[in-house]
């Protein structure tokens, strides 16, 4: 080896650490959170993922204990004109009408049917509860995760003519990926069911199978033809709404999150179990308030009520992200337009 | 800089690099199953293994999807002479007899209090559920934890005179720590308590607590004192057996395991269940044959009772593991000797 090429040698490799150097700044200025305006809301976030993330830290918690839980409906994804799911077992009603000749004067189909939704609305729980239980029971679990998938490649919002994937928040998206990327598992912890937002979430939000907790039918095992199957039965199994949703954190993740998120008071309990626990948790309530871009309500909608927990939220100086001022961005197609 | 200094930060450059090279193939070269003898059960793991984490292979599995699930007792540890969660509630009903000076002329406490296992067994499944609830029930999750870690702490196994988490098996943790490293993620289900098992399987197996599936009472969730407990009501919320395995898998996991393992008939539908996915599958029994280092049992004993599931192992050319014959040691201490 010559002196000359020694010497590019060196200089190649100075050159190369110094763009490895600067690559790694710059991964180090990016804002984690592009989507969410500067502010105390962003701050509260960007300090409370400091504090528990940095070994040094006072407030210090091991990745394996870097727990988040999230709502589904109203915080990660819209939830009007009505919950999403319902929507679909609406579309699922209508598409099995024909099998159902004595629909058409029964309710709560026939509301379903005329897309009544008053009427429906006034069949009350029972109603509701007859709904999904034609529309979600009586198939295997392989054939509702197809049917499920199939809505989701056809269907579309009514408001926004886009799949309904579409409707997720770019900057909840980012928060997501943010706190994986410092430690953390994410999970959602939804009223909605569990086998219909598997089939999805995992592409949508990066959040595996077995990270969805929610509510659900029975099932039970058996073996068709020597094939075993589970099949989705038309009974209740568990409700994860308002005290169920910390039963279920317990009883599916069996450790208590440093952060959750939700949006009505549906979360309240999730959200003063999260409190409850020792060293500094993170209680943040998305807040509906822009009717331009999205929907505006909380203490007056059946949909996503929000009232105690916004009571308890702001008495106790939980992190209220009000998405008008908050976000600039609420869709991921926003971005591309 | 001159050049015999630049000749020395070559060669230096040039010694690390291949000593970083030696060790990765040094590293490559260790055998990962050092407690499995040579032989056609430990090639059936490895090939399973290098066709699932290959990305050339045929059979290649996406890490997210391998996912491997693992009965508890007599699985990965001891179940003789009864189950240890049972020898739990046993010393639970002892201690809090001075309460309950009722107890003394009740079955099945009578049984437990003067230690007639005949009397208690006797008592059947009425007895059983009786003492489970006098144990397991009526305490907040938080305490029922400590309980749990307090008897680990202090209590012996009759027979070898260590804690109960000195009695796993060596090969299987090395099989869990394997299966990790190629990208697995190893989950636990089993027919004894979840709340049981999570005070101490994370650090015992190294799987967390939101990877363990089991048998469940209610609990309730609410608020004492501003401050949110859950309680534990003494009423069966799921047994996790026989045809109740598949059912959990795919209500806590909700995708279908490539790989389980068991050693008694009441794991036969999750290995039924893990076979008629999609794509190679590795089921195995763990076979109880070793009377010598462990214990010698299948048809006859009622606790691992072992018939149907070894039939259908046997017929379809599952994994049967002969602890005897396949495991150079049993437990972890053997190896301290």
């Amino acid at each position: 080896m010559n002196r000359k090429f020694q010497g590019r040698f060196f200089w190649r490799i100075t050159v190369l650490c110094l763009c490895v150097m600067a690559s790694a700044f710059s991964v180090y200025a990016q804002d984690p959170l592009p989507s969410w305006k500067e502010g105390k809301t962003k701050q509260q976030i960007l300090s409370f993922v400091k504090e528990v993330a940095t070994s040094s830290s006072l407030h210090f918690v091991p990745p394996g204990a870097r727990i988040a839980t999230f709502d589904n409906d109203g915080t990660l994804w819209s939830e009007q004109p009505a919950y999403f799911q319902l929507l679909f077992a609406m579309d699922r009603v209508k598409s099995l009408a024909a099998q159902h000749p004595e629909w058409k004067d029964q309710m709560p189909f026939k509301a379903v049917l005329e897309h009544d939704l008053a009427a429906l609305a006034a069949s009350g729980e029972k109603g509701l509860l007859q709904l999904v239980m034609a529309s979600h029971a009586g198939m295997t679990t392989v054939e509702f995760e197809k049917i499920v998938k199939d809505w989701l490649a056809t269907a579309q919002h009514p408001r926004f003519k886009r799949p309904y994937t579409d409707l997720v928040y770019q900057p909840m998206l980012e928060l997501l990926h943010y706190l994986r990327a410092n430690g953390f598992k994410t999970f959602i912890v939804s009223g909605g069911g569990i086998e219909f937002m598997r089939p999805w979430v995992e592409q949508v939000y990066g959040i595996p199978p077995e990270q969805v907790v929610g509510s659900s039918i029975k099932t039970k095992f058996e073996v068709r033809d020597e094939t075993p199957v589970i099949v989705r039965l038309p009974e209740i199994d568990f409700i994860d709404d308002k005290a169920g949703k910390p039963v279920a954190i317990h009883k599916f993740i069996g450790r208590r999150p440093i952060a959750a998120f939700g949006n009505s008071d549906g979360d309240l309990q999730m959200l003063q179990w999260t409190a409850a626990g020792k060293g500094i948790r993170f209680m943040g309530i998305v807040r509906h308030t822009d009717d331009d871009r999205e929907w505006a309500y909380d203490r007056k909608s059946p949909i996503g009520h929000l009232d105690k927990a916004l009571q308890e939220g702001l008495s106790r100086g939980w992190t209220i992200v009000d998405m008008k001022k908050d976000w600039k961005v609420i869709y991921p197609f926003e971005l591309k337009n």
